[in-house]
């Protein structure tokens, strides 16, 4: 089967969505989205790039945190449509919440529970 | 902090991205989309339903091949507009093409290169 050779970055309107994952854990840390900059970005600095839909800006992951996100490894679906980074997170979380994964949250009947407990103080952090 | 208690359909235009992950080993088997109605059935149900973009319809993942995923547990990311689906993989492969997770191409240098065995044949499991 064809499979597209690079990213597709147009079936989503000039975004595609790109899981971060922790390398050795297995983690799945967060999902955030990379246009083409932040795509090309990220493969010349091997620093997780990604483009921020809500501020609609390139954004280094950890340029405020410092918790940035080494690629270790980068895969790309059968559709060329996500992206898969495994990376070595710096700081020890990924989430401005200051837990380790964005997601933190479980199902339980019918509400998400919090699972786990916070690395670091976002008020410390972020300083607001 | 604030975070959003259900699911935020809205904010990707009625669908957001769904990380299906292997509750065992961690691997990450394939990202698709979910609607409302596709959510519903899945927390329902216990098996994985999908919004298809490009079909335009619900999809029951494994309704064709029997692949289907079964819900182990399920979290909301921080902003409520991902999820991640820790499940078990029905047949040990996700991807239509045969291999066990969509997610079988690596970046190497410029170009992406097949990691791995195919698990199935699909001209075998889908007749065509």
């Amino acid at each position: 089967m064809n499979q597209p050779q690079t990213p597709d970055f147009a079936k989503g309107g000039g975004i595609l969505p790109v899981i971060a994952q922790d390398h050795e854990t297995g983690e799945v840390l967060m999902l955030a989205y990379m246009n083409k900059e932040a795509w090309e970005k990220t493969v010349k600095t091997g620093k997780l790039h990604y483009w921020s839909r809500s501020r609609r800006k390139l954004w280094l992951k950890g340029e405020t945190s410092g918790h940035v996100q080494t690629v270790r490894a980068i895969f790309l679906d059968c559709d060329g449509d996500a992206i898969l980074a495994q990376v070595e997170q710096a700081g020890g979380a990924a989430c401005h919440t200051g837990y380790r994964s964005c997601f933190h949250r479980r199902l339980e009947k019918d509400a998400f529970v919090v699972v786990g407990e916070p690395v670091f103080d976002p008020r410390e952090i972020y300083k607001k």
